[in-house]
């Protein structure tokens, strides 16, 4: 499809926060063609599908939602307000032994629909099944990287045979699905493990992504086992060589923090879901003062409970004003750099990032036309301060409208969807499997 | 109008949080007069000006915002990162001084459009030009406790007149209009002001509301200038002898949470703009503990920004969790309590508080048909941990639907309140007055 976009505000995040006005944006396939003013030789010459008014409001690139569980739909609300050890144990491990491709592949579509109500053009998903996964987002339409949850001490061989597999089917199908080798977590992780998986990465010369840093009890289980904390463990047997991300990073040291900023290593932020779990306040001034990429993630929604980047933006420079108890601390155009360029950094979408001719038509219209867009002070600053769903009227991954008005555009009934996902945690509740 | 809402589920609040299922409610003028099963009889022999079709979407009490400043909506963004000593005497002082009661009339509409959006049905308001206030609101349709934002040390006499006034003929005329005698805070008043409100409050047998404890150097700057701390010295000189509520109560010490609890005070937090200008968090649990009545507020557009009761009602619960690292603190149903009967009871809105024949229509309707409310394991925990204003269908207040399905029925365009706010702010910067 050929679409232009006409009448747009247009923040393409490629020349710092300005935003072009009366502008048009034109989309061929899955490219953007052009970024500027209207061009009048251009529209009368060539053939458009389509012609969206964007009426004044604002286009800008998609948010990169840089951690997530999706499938974790089905545990929405199941086990809330508990301790964290009772979350895992109780509710969401005895669940998930249960759960088929099947029930991954439905419950990952339910995430896809919430994440284009809230403008995710792109997520970095961690789960079982990453053929169910695969196959809900790229019939969906939505841009993924997949990273392996694999965890454990036992086949480690078949392990890596596993993650070299994954990584090559995925970087060489689709394009709109790609993989980076990770592994769940240290302390979820065999030394052995661990230390097979660095060799793999060093042999292929790829970035490293892992959960890290989130708990203090993580932490000190790591300097227990290594005499380390998890990033210079990690880091000394050489798994972040070649860079890559770490998610949640809430409890790092200063010399932690120095290895994140030598080796390149992302931090995935994601606030929501370590308030929601108590889990305290990621450093983010300090890892911005050092220059480190920060993405942010919204984690599963078993333990968030939304997927909404508006929201994780909010908490970003909110939690990091308490933190430094410093109202001034992180502004908003650094939030929302690293809900987008940021995002597509830590995950290697290069091509998603901004919007200029060339790059990946991952793009959103934001609504300006409703009243906590108003007035026009500063609409970056409105976008993360004030910003909701309520203001994402259109959601386009690689050059297709997935989500307009209200309405999506998945190849699949929304009810239908709703419907297969509530059997699923249905049928462990009343106990027929 | 009398309208008739059949298949809904509906969240009365009058009975926990149980949730009926395939219910009809009945509103007759500006009260709820029927909620139970399909009323054959009823439907058979009444006229219904309107019949909506809920289709198992929910009706509830809409949120109760019990702390806001509508008017500052012209100075949204213009203020942001921002320490709050320079947010205060650098931006928001000079711009108000040149307010006009015109510019906070067109201003509080704007904010009205917002709460409509999140489906707050009543505000407890504090700005000044309070006629003007009036003026927007009531031809607006919203619900509206108005509080004196009187400070200062000179004319006492004439203040405490107008108090008396304001109180008198706001609880005499226009019923969605009412009245609570408060002043800004201890800290912004005379000695002689307050102990004169004091002698007032106690004359009339009334409530107090004031700003209280929102920040560390307020509460060392009252021990400075009292010897104790604000909410110690306010009862110290009578002003809780017929309780009230305090807006903020971030610092508190045992002995004052011991007063508000003896008093009948109630606590309006105010997550989000405690948090955006790094003031603290609450003592939630502590408070709760006591069984001390909870209310939130949004607190105004230039602190926070977004008018939005469901960031206000996650945050509530998830900074508690932070504070007390412990991810059970603050359960779900009591946030969904505070932000609806906590705040009726704390604004004196007992009229509004649930929903049961008899009561003010001041109903919400929350689309349940949405991704970020499925599957269905517990929809009140649903609408704290993921609402989002996108999930708000209807706001009624008395009876009249003023927000259906995205439209505005305020009486007036919002693309005029667009302009009138935006010329505001416009005629600020670039001079012209």
């Amino acid at each position: 499809m050929n679409i232009r976009f006409k009448n747009a505000r247009v923040l393409t995040m490629a020349d710092g926060f300005n935003i072009m006005e009366n502008a048009e944006v034109h989309v061929r396939g899955k490219k953007i063609t052009y970024i500027g003013a209207a061009d009048k030789k251009e529209d009368r010459t060539n053939h458009w599908d389509k012609t969206v008014d964007v009426k004044g409001n604002l286009l800008m690139p998609g948010f990169k939602d840089a951690h997530t569980h999706s499938a974790m739909t089905f545990l929405r609300t199941n086990a809330d307000d508990m301790k964290l050890q009772d979350w895992l144990t109780k509710e969401v491990f005895p669940y998930e032994a249960k759960l088929t491709a099947e029930d991954i592949y439905y419950c990952t579509k339910l995430a896809v629909l919430e994440y284009l109500t809230s403008g995710i053009t792109a997520i970095c998903e961690m789960y079982f099944e990453p053929q169910a996964i695969a196959k809900a987002t790229e019939e969906s339409g939505m841009r993924c990287v997949q990273v392996s949850p694999l965890s454990g001490g036992d086949n480690v061989p078949q392990k890596i045979a596993c993650l070299r597999d994954m990584y090559k089917k995925f970087n060489e199908g689709n394009p709109l699905t790609t993989c980076q080798i990770g592994l769940h977590a240290e302390y979820t992780c065999s030394k052995e493990l661990l230390e097979e998986t660095a060799k793999l990465v060093n042999e292929l010369k790829v970035p490293f992504y892992a959960h890290m840093s989130e708990t203090k009890s993580e932490v000190e289980g790591c300097i227990e086992r290594y005499g380390m904390p998890p990033v210079e463990f990690a880091d000394s047997i050489g798994l972040f060589n070649y860079g890559g991300a770490i998610f949640h990073g809430v409890h790092l040291n200063d010399k932690e923090i120095e290895i994140l900023k030598k080796r390149g290593v992302s931090v995935v932020t994601n606030p929501a879901s370590n308030a929601k779990l108590a889990s305290g306040i990621a450093p983010i001034t300090s890892l911005l003062s050092e220059g480190i990429n920060i993405a942010i993630g919204t984690d599963g929604p078993a333990s968030n409970n939304c997927l909404d980047m508006f929201r994780e933006m909010f908490l970003t420079t909110a939690l990091a004003k308490l933190r430094e108890d410093d109202a001034a601390a992180v502004d908003a155009n650094k939030v929302l750099y690293m809900a987008t360029v940021g995002g597509a950094k830590a995950l290697n979408l290069n091509d998603s990032d901004v919007l200029t001719a060339g790059k990946n038509a991952d793009m959103i219209m934001i609504d300006l036309n409703q009243p906590n867009m108003r007035p026009f002070n500063n609409i970056t600053k409105n976008i993360v301060y004030s910003g909701s769903k309520i203001n994402v009227k259109m959601t386009m991954v690689n050059g297709k409208i997935l989500y307009m008005d209200g309405k999506f555009n998945i190849g699949e009934d929304p009810e239908a969807i709703y419907r297969d996902v509530q059997n699923v945690i249905d049928s462990f509740k009343n106990g027929t499997r």
